[in-house]
């Protein structure tokens, strides 16, 4: 009995494609290798400075991905490209199918949960007019540390009351799925690729091709 | 005043460059795209695993990265490929200057410091016949967490009886560097390919090219 959906942010609910469009627009022909490092750096930043106990915000760790990815491929980044390829981050779409997806499952308590900052989360949720469908935004800036840390996983737990085995929750990352597999939710990998699953040790619950399958899973 | 120096193993001491040359006579023409996401998959589970605390040791997670990274790029590996690859590992050549560096540092305690598991450290040391130079071999194993976790760090402290900025930490991974800058050692980034430095907010106390340059900067 799932009782309540937690969704992670980038890449689940909103599409990250457009990023990839930003830089191909001002690196042409390198847009696809650049945001893929980026992308890269930054999840990896977010991993080692959790480790390392040198916890800085998601915004910050984007950027610095940023600068690093450009540094390392040979880009000339100046202030103003640093400013406007953040600023894609506050205007992605939400996937198409988000929108019906919240109504189909507006019986449940609904909470994103996301390594994103708060300013970061509140831009991006508000400029795709999506407010209203979720009952909270849960940032992991209280806690200082990102994802897969347990101690994320619990944020959500704490805010709606409800056991980790009765909450669904849905990501597009596979090693976000496994680490909230480990914590004990009922997870759903978004795998809209067909990527092949990290080797975790975890296998989700379910292994679906859009949100749009989330209901019926339910 | 540096007191004792602490080495990383893989891609320090050790040139995991025939790694590639078993990939590549595995499967000829793919070898360097699957030498390098092992690597970078092999990196990735040792923090996700250290942040689910969730820990397998080194060579589980050298094996688990082996068979995502084939399932991901649809080569067929069967046991008798992955043994013969991981064995590998265990046979790793020391880059050529490592006998005369030790050498010029003999009145130094040295230490290896790695996430390898100690059955593969002490067979890559002992394969290399490198086992007269080095007070300890210590593996982050008994942690049961990998770097850069500043309790990895503390691990050489603890056996060295030594502070910290009176360590030389020598490693060739970027991330390695930060970690332990962060915890304190006096940090020399063996830089041999010229990459780029992650930005963790961190510097390294040096940049050098080759661990032949060690001793001159003691």
């Amino acid at each position: 009995m799932i009782r309540a959906i937690v969704f992670d942010a980038y890449g689940t609910l909103f599409d990250v494609h457009s990023v990839m469009g930003a830089c191909e627009h001002r690196f042409p022909h390198r847009g696809a290798e650049l945001s893929r490092l980026w992308r890269q750096k930054q999840l990896e930043y977010t991993w080692l400075r959790s480790l390392m106990d040198r916890y800085e915000n998601f915004e910050r760790i984007t950027s610095d991905a940023l600068v690093h990815a450009c540094g390392a491929l040979g880009l000339h980044l100046d202030d103003a490209g640093r400013v406007a390829l953040m600023d894609e981050y506050r205007h992605l779409a939400p996937y198409p199918e988000v929108p019906s997806t919240l109504l189909e499952l507006a019986d449940r308590p609904k909470v994103i949960l996301s390594n994103g900052s708060p300013a970061m989360l509140d831009a991006v949720v508000a400029n795709a007019g999506l407010e209203s469908g979720f009952e909270a935004v849960l940032s992991v800036d209280p806690l200082r540390i990102f994802k897969p840390s347990p101690r994320v996983y619990q944020l959500a737990v704490d805010r709606l009351g409800v056991a980790p085995a009765e909450i669904g929750f849905a990501s597009s990352n596979s090693w976000d799925i496994a680490g909230a597999t480990a914590f004990g939710f009922t997870t759903f990998w978004i795998n809209r690729a067909g990527q092949h699953a990290d080797e975790l040790g975890q296998t989700p619950h379910a292994v679906l091709s859009g949100l749009d399958q989330l209901a019926g899973h339910l």
